[in-house]
């Protein structure tokens, strides 16, 4: 039985880009490790949740793992409050928060602070809050992310989010999703906390001294993605093999705590573009030893994308082309590289467009693709396959599947 | 409307093989009348149960004709029983046995004493033997093969295998697989009877004589596929066409029995590597007078791949191309040629890799595929489509499908 190594290049996927004669970021870019390994294996593109549906990453990435997204996703607050290494309780509902900035009409004017390094000190302010009899946790991510735990009786996650999602709109009032008196009293409570906050956060002095250097002030929390913490088959029970996750942002390592798989922390993995990608593909090859499955993220490419910024992406497309060159010595291992989504730079967002696969086996068929890009993928031997296949496909491929049948 | 034949190829399917230049047996072997029906017909690729899915061959024919393995499968032993002309009651349990070599530690040294060619004399040993209130009927099936039915009050199939699947490992315990007394009971009967058979068995004088002659000895009963007789749909019924099944091996007899279909011995097809093609095609064409639809199952490629004899698979994918011939000049009939899963040389057992598919009709699509292969294949005009849908597909073609809506 071979090892499994499943790397997941967040919003790789794009569009032709005219600045780049008509290529994707990926096909612009110098790969030859990658192209190396599309030539050796065997390439697909994949639609990771179904063909046409534009996935976030979190639904994205259970069902690449091998989870059913439409029964078993719950929102992406849990993950990202795991992600953290927030203690969560059954009932308390959780939630991914952006710090942002907004203008004096509650109009967003930078969903991400500018991509501010650190939320520590917002967090601490907010922290333990309590209003009506519900305790509000909170706690920094990385850069502009944080995660909130509210905890309390009764309380819902059928609850609207803060965030309208795109500049200067005014940030959405929490509205009950459903007519229960629980998701009324948490859209309530919460509407209470975020006024609270803003409040609190306007007159920061460390905010106004931002104001005096030109820098925008970090003064509301938008809020996405409530959910109920999930109860999930293991990751360890469900595929036969002892997982472990290299991860810098938060919400992977969360879907992975989630899963049950061991969480690692590779030196210099910030999850972002600056990311020391060396030292965590190294990681991954020492940690191969002791696990059976391992799931890399890389976040990079995404944000990238949705910067609208193709050079970037591309020159870190090239980064990750250098730091997976150790890849092509391992022996007796199953190595898959795709994608969660595609984030194409023109679009500045998620789009539903597949992404390329390319899986190398030390058996089995492979096919004539020796590019690792959009176009080309597609005519590999894999075809159009869907996230949920992907497990079993690597798990046949390292000799681990069971017969269906006799 | 035309009739159909389906032919599976059972276990066809393979991986690139170095001594033929990285082709694969199918496609290494000379087949000028497949070749020519890919150049009349249209081909595709065929994932039998899911992509990424090792299906067993009884669930992959099961989904090839048109049944969901997923919620109508229970188990492999009906169909062996029932393959072998075994009568079965409402509440019997049917289990596969495959008659094996044990040493003295009950560590299996071939699962198939060699392939031995016949388990009547042991069959007869042990048929009628009862313990505690429970009757057991053994049969001989083809080669090493037996079924084998519990009959008493409350048996349950919800047990676990003697067959630990690979050499060199201890038989295994027979387990009840759910907490109810049903299941507890018959696993205690069970392993009972494992005893008594192994103790007859081995110091059975003809096993005495095969040690002295240097053979294996028959000494232990495999059993697996522990299973209800299934309730199922008719063939007849659902596709509206009168089938019959042309097949040596018992399991596909079984199925065809199942669900209802007529099933016709060929003269010298054994169901093995040495079966007489060109009788079982006789018989196909002779049939086809009085039936709608002929289901034919050549086995001997799939024993061949487990064995990992590919010159020896090759070989015989050149044994059926000469068989087939005679279809060629068929009339007013559909042909399509499949396989049921891959069954790789190198990997000595199923993979989930798909497998390619041919159809010939004398009316509609055709594509550019001019060999019958697997790469050949998947750039054929059917793209790659699941075992669900062949049914629909040869029903079309034939011109006999009902319309969905108005």
């Amino acid at each position: 039985m071979d090892k499994i190594i499943l790397l997941i290049l967040d919003g790789l996927g794009d569009w032709p880009i005219g600045q780049f004669g008509g290529k994707t970021p990926l096909e612009a870019a110098n790969t030859p490790n990658l192209d190396e390994l599309a030539k050796r294996g065997i390439c697909g593109v994949m639609d990771t949740v179904d063909i046409g549906i534009k996935p976030g990453s979190d639904a994205a990435h259970l069902s690449i793992l091998g989870y059913n997204p439409y029964t078993e996703y719950t929102g992406r607050g849990p993950f990202e409050a795991a992600g953290i290494g927030m203690e969560v309780l059954p009932g308390d509902v959780c939630l991914r928060v952006n710090m942002a900035t907004v203008d004096e009409e509650l109009a967003v004017k930078d969903r991400r602070v500018g991509r501010i390094d650190s939320t520590e000190e917002y967090a601490r302010l907010l922290d333990g809050t309590e209003i009506d009899g519900v305790k509000f946790m909170l706690k920094p991510g990385t850069a502009y992310r944080m995660g909130m735990v509210m905890r309390g009786k009764g309380l819902s996650s059928k609850i609207s989010d803060s965030d309208p999602k795109l500049v200067d709109q005014r940030v959405k009032k929490i509205k009950p999703l459903d007519d229960s008196i629980g998701a009324k009293q948490t859209a309530k409570v919460l509407n209470q906390f975020l006024e609270l906050a803003y409040a609190k956060l306007k007159d920061l002095p460390s905010n106004l001294q931002r104001i005096n250097e030109g820098k925008l002030p970090a003064n509301y929390l938008l809020t996405r993605g409530a959910g109920i913490y999930p109860d999930m088959v293991p990751f360890q029970e469900k595929w036969k093999m002892k997982a472990v996750c290299v991860a810098g942002a938060g919400l992977y390592k969360g879907i992975a705590r989630v899963l049950g798989m061991d969480v690692i922390d590779a030196p210099g993995a910030t999850g972002t573009a600056t990311s020391d990608l060396n030292a965590k593909m190294r990681k991954v090859i020492e940690v191969l030893e002791d696990y059976d499955f391992v799931f890399v993220h890389i976040k990079g490419a995404d944000s990238l994308g949705e910067d609208g910024n193709c050079t970037g992406k591309k020159e870190f497309i090239e980064k990750i082309d250098e730091a997976v060159r150790p890849l092509l010595d391992l022996q007796d291992t199953v190595i898959a590289i795709t994608a969660d989504h595609s984030t194409p730079c023109e679009s500045l967002t998620h789009s539903a467009d597949d992404v390329p696969l390319v899986i190398w086996a030390p058996r089995g068929r492979t096919d004539e693709v020796s590019q690792f890009g959009e176009t080309a993928c597609f005519r590999g031997r894999l075809g159009r396959i869907q996230g949920r296949h992907l497990m079993p496909i690597l798990v046949d491929k390292a000799g681990r599947a069971q017969k269906f049948g006799a």
